[in-house]
């Protein structure tokens, strides 16, 4: 796995503001990047399998029908009593993609002086650049559920599930995300998106072909799962 | 699709209680029933496509590498900083089951008594009716979250994803699923089955092949869910 500077800069901001993350278990590539072709379609267990949090991309285009797909699969999630509460921001506007960039700095650098760090501009440099591989992609999703839907105090299962099968369906096709929260705050997504207060995030993830996939990060075992019949 | 006079019962029910439910469109069954032969395996979008809500089930037994292969999918959801803060209870004892059951209808009885509902021994018997659809599986599975996990406030996003992933790898193999929260309630499932506190229960869900496959519920539109760079 090619591992930029950028990225463990970040890593480090990350843990410095408690964030967590997952980190990529060896530097080895485990899969090619790039859109699948028709003859190498992905099994459905192999989709599930090799789906990874990817936080560098190629800028490469996704063709239209895929991001169409994509979200096409994403709204066939359980939803409790058929509500379908989504809502998805499809960002492809480079200039929003960037303008929320920026506001992730800002927000940042304030979160870091309220807290007494140090939040001069080579601290915003630093910043910016642990951000940009989260700001590679050509295509962002943000994935809302309505407050306004009919079962709301349902949303919180619905919202991830929607997410999740986002997630799936674009491993199937070749393009990498990753379920970000902190480090793209609620907050400011709101701000730059003017999305409606009524609505709740539930992520925001990139869209795009990964500079390189990383491995599965190590994992317990299923044994440590499962608890038989009853504790 | 073989409805029951059962499943109609515990809707009217469940209406009553006000509880959502997802209804099936149609009477036409879309699919075969059975766990899949390997010479037919759904590709990873019918998979997405053909995943349904079942409520009643054939007595069939589900091959042991079967649960294996479900439950290993359900672990492979993103998780946040690779926590993994998931327990599944997998219940495959029919003496508990059916004390689930049980247990559900005496619950059932309190709350419509706690609302001045009728309680009589006939309307346990309506509700145990109800039940008979959920209660016909051979197996289940409780998702759970750990509130002793590496970051418990991020569960609510791990939880939902690894029973989204559950319920398309019991499909990719031929078996029904159905996101269970009300109609067998947390507090019954952690009372019968001796769930400690520090866990959060996302569903319960049971597994098995499905009498009919339901047809999808009504949906909407695509472009519904889509907004454009920005509110």
């Amino acid at each position: 796995m090619k591992t930029t500077h950028g990225r463990r800069d970040f890593v480090k901001l990350s843990l410095a503001a408690g964030v967590p993350f997952a980190l990529a278990a060896s530097p080895e590539p485990s899969a090619g990047t790039g859109p699948r072709t028709d003859d190498e379609e992905l099994s459905f267990f192999d989709v599930i399998k090799n789906r990874r949090s990817v936080r560098e991309f190629e800028p490469t285009r996704i063709p239209e029908e895929h991001i169409t797909q994509i979200l096409d699969a994403a709204r066939m999630a359980p939803t409790s009593g058929n509500q379908q509460p989504w809502k998805f921001v499809l960002i492809k506007d480079r200039s929003v993609i960037d303008e929320l960039k920026e506001a992730c700095v800002q927000k940042s650098l304030q979160v870091r002086a309220a807290r007494g760090m140090e939040a001069t501009p080579e601290v915003a440099e630093q910043v910016a650049e642990g951000l940009q591989g989260y700001f590679s992609a050509p295509v962002y999703v943000v994935i809302l559920t309505d407050g306004e839907s009919r079962y709301p105090t349902y949303n919180h299962w619905d919202g991830p599930m929607a997410a999740g099968y986002l997630m799936l369906a674009a491993r199937a096709l070749g393009y990498g995300t990753v379920f970000i929260t902190d480090s793209i705050p609620a907050d400011v997504t709101k701000e730059v998106l003017n999305i409606p207060d009524r609505f709740t995030r539930v992520c925001i993830t990139p869209l795009g072909v990964p500079v390189a996939w990383p491995d599965t990060p190590e994992k317990k075992g299923l044994d440590e799962f499962i608890v038989l019949n009853r504790f």
